[in-house]
């Protein structure tokens, strides 16, 4: 099987299409841009929306639905907003039979929808903060598509917030990119940088962008979520205002966040190898494979399989056994291991002779023989916690290794080609526009993150690589996905 | 609160309009029959997703996720498929600012989207069956919406599944729609009858539609689910065929099934009064309220409450206890009716010092005082489970009052009216469209229903009511929603 996965070093993005299309993660439907979510794609997709939501929840959020048309005239009103979205809007004109009278935008994100809502459910303080989030479609039309890193309908979950304060609206806007990190980082054993966007890339109608950034193998940044100060914008266009404790009349403060399959796309970049996608243990819906190995004594075998799975699943582990007769356990070994899942277990009438399997980590390859009593469920549990730490470990460790402080232009050129280039810059527009251009690197962030910093020696003040004018403290340099 | 529902005595559309907009269910957007599905609505929703899902895991179901968008041509290869749905379709002309070249179709409903990529999937037998669901939006151009029961844009989940013989089709057919069944009768407490669709009334597509199909208080019929045979129709149009194990090329069988945002409508009429909404437990995600009542010793009652919120958390019953000192406790028992949350829990200073709490039925109104030892949460879990039971049977009394066997035209037309009539009928397609025109009933089913047909005497042979042509077995006929 790994023979239909071009290397990395031969070429990463065939490698990764190839992954993709062989683990059956996701295809390219007939309409333009468009992506088809197979099963195996979409299950880790399920993992990722509960393990989200429930932290969403914890944090006193609520799930809503709102339309998915948006009507041209709402799009229009925040100025910034409809500059950054309306290019690249699905329009329809037709319903029903008949010509429109008022075009409808397929949302592209749906600020617009909700603040045109809220406006009629806020008269008060009482009816504040609003902690509603959605998990919706959006469609983006985008020129250059690649199977969940930029398609031009995806699937994500949206948050809208309304507070009576701008405190109020910092302290959420913070709160939900720290819980982003914290599901990235745990479940997704996917190291990131957490910062704040420049001016030029932070959303259209925001005050402010904190996002993550995480490294790819390759040494490219991919932003994998986002939470915006919307400040009083969305507010002031839709004329959303409540009357505060002391009788006066208030625009609402906004946030706005959110993640989407891109996910996914990050985690078969993160930790995939050339024999396929690793998928780490949280995100794994089938976790264990056991594959029975027999010549005559299948029957026996099967039995012994099917205790042990029920032992093992009887322990919370997501255990299947393929005994299939059509395939050989060779071919076996290779179709999971290119659909990541994280352990294989082998039984044969030896095994069950000697009390005990072998049991072989995707991750490291290595394999090891356990004893088939009851100790069983916890060692494996035990080495999927070690394949979840190892995993996010690796990543961590390559990230270290790919990113440098450069001092001047000629090293974040180069530095740029190989990952995360720290460095000083003067903060204008020009200059990031200068470096954009001549180098395709853009500015991921301004970091934010404490460990981070140190290492990579952000917080002092210094010159700007290109102009030498003064610089308050470096940020990340990267090219991006 | 009560004031603002208007009885259903006076005016049932108005009173169901009512419940949905006082309980915060859903509202209309400012988008001609789009709704906004509120978060006392969602939460509905998210509860039946998650026991619906359970169950299509459970009979070998995995979910995927396929495009928006249906290419004009796609939807053009199923002939009856277009007649049916092309003229209800709301049609994408313009992307990224330019004409498309070819218009795209929001879908109605993703046969044709499916049956796209199956056949890309499906090669030989070994690629049978393909057991897939999809949880998505869907949009048909209604000209009259009704929040929940009939909207342009409504979530729903479709099955699509793809088999090598008709036998198993078949079986998969009746399968999905005894989930639909039994997931309607046990969580949403609402009796059905389940039943096979004549020519006229099946889906357009179909070789065969089996449905389920409820009634209201108000004697109308709601489907609620249905469930299609689909023969080799797209097979067929998009050229799907598989390698059988004996070498030969062979169209695949299809079958689909669906439930909708729909169900929360049926929800709603199927059990609420005049007071607002009632919720069965098994749906509620807020199953009991705890208001605390006091004078001056709030702080001694709310520690009491918040003990007894921890012990019925900790038995797996969804607590909350509203502790706003704004409203009164008599204003929280009409908020919490009308929210349909199916128990109360009363606590003062006297109960703490009886050892005691009073709790109230949603259902009923009846309060017991009940002793707040080890087992309070035990005797509350008892009352969910009566209030479950109580309101299946309920609606299955009315249900059972409210139709009637009848042997000619006059009766049939009086007896639509109050509820179902169940008549014989000459299976033409023109005694049907008589009916329909002169009454505005429907045939909803030939119901294959053990209980129900013994008990309306369904599968004897007689005659039809208008025409008294021979009739192999009885149908039902009721105005529908």
């Amino acid at each position: 099987m790994s023979k239909k996965i071009t290397p990395r070093q031969k070429d990463y993005s065939e490698w990764y299409i190839d992954i993709v299309r062989e683990a059956r993660l996701a295809d390219y439907s007939d309409v333009r841009g468009c992506m088809i979510i197979r099963p195996n794609g979409y299950a880790i997709w399920e993992k990722m929306q509960s393990l989200l939501d429930a932290r969403f929840k914890a944090t006193g959020h609520v799930n809503a639905y709102f339309p998915l048309f948006i009507p041209e005239s709402y799009i229009k009103k925040e100025a910034q907003h409809i500059d950054g979205f309306a290019p690249e809007c699905a329009v329809v004109t037709h319903g029903g039979g008949e010509a429109l009278s008022e075009n409808l935008y397929i949302r592209p994100t749906s600020e617009t929808i909700i603040w045109s809502a809220y406006k009629k459910w806020i008269s008060s303080y009482r009816d504040l903060p609003i902690l509603i989030n959605q998990w919706a479609n959006v469609v983006r039309w985008e020129m250059r598509t690649r199977l969940f890193l930029r398609t031009t309908e995806f699937l994500w979950q949206e948050g809208h917030t309304a507070h009576a304060t701008k405190e109020e609206a910092d302290e959420e806007v913070i709160k939900m990119i720290a819980v982003y990190r914290d599901f990235v980082e745990k479940e997704m054993a996917a190291p990131v940088v957490l910062g704040r966007k420049t001016e030029s890339e932070k959303f259209a109608g925001a005050v402010e962008t904190y996002c993550i950034e995480a490294m790819m193998q390759d040494g490219k940044a991919l932003q994998v979520g986002t939470s915006h100060a919307l400040g009083q914008n969305f507010a002031k266009a839709f004329e959303c205002t409540f009357q505060n404790q002391h009788g006066a009349l208030e625009y609402v403060w906004a946030t706005s966040w959110g993640v989407s399959t891109r996910l996914i796309g990050a985690l078969i970049m993160m930790h995939s190898d050339d024999k396929g996608l690793v998928l780490p243990p949280k995100l794994a819906s089938r976790q264990i494979v056991i594959v029975p190995i027999y010549k005559t004594e299948r029957a026996t075998v099967l039995e012994k399989c099917n205790e042990i799975q029920s032992m093992l699943k009887a322990n919370g582990l997501a255990t299947f056994i393929d005994d299939s007769e059509q395939n050989t356990p060779g071919w076996k070994f290779s179709e999971y291991e290119l659909q990541g899942i994280p352990i294989r277990l082998e039984m044969g009438p030896r095994d069950i002779e000697n009390k005990q399997c072998v049991v072989a980590r995707r991750d490291t390859g290595t394999k090891s023989i356990l004893p088939t009593d009851a100790t069983l469920p916890m060692r494996i549990q035990g080495i999927l916690d070690s394949i979840q730490a190892t995993l996010f470990k690796r990543a961590l460790d390559a990230r270290y290794q790919k990113t440098r402080v450069v001092e001047n232009y000629e090293d974040l050129k180069t530095q740029i080609q190989m990952g995360f280039a720290v460095a000083h810059w003067d903060g204008t527009k020009e200059t990031e526009a200068k470096i954009k251009n001549e180098t395709k690197a853009t500015i991921r962030c301004i970091p934010l993150d404490e460990t981070f910093n140190k290492q990579f020696d952000v917080l002092t003040q210094g010159k700007c690589v290109v102009t030498g004018n003064p610089s308050p403290h470096r940020v990340v340099f990267a090219k991006a996905y």
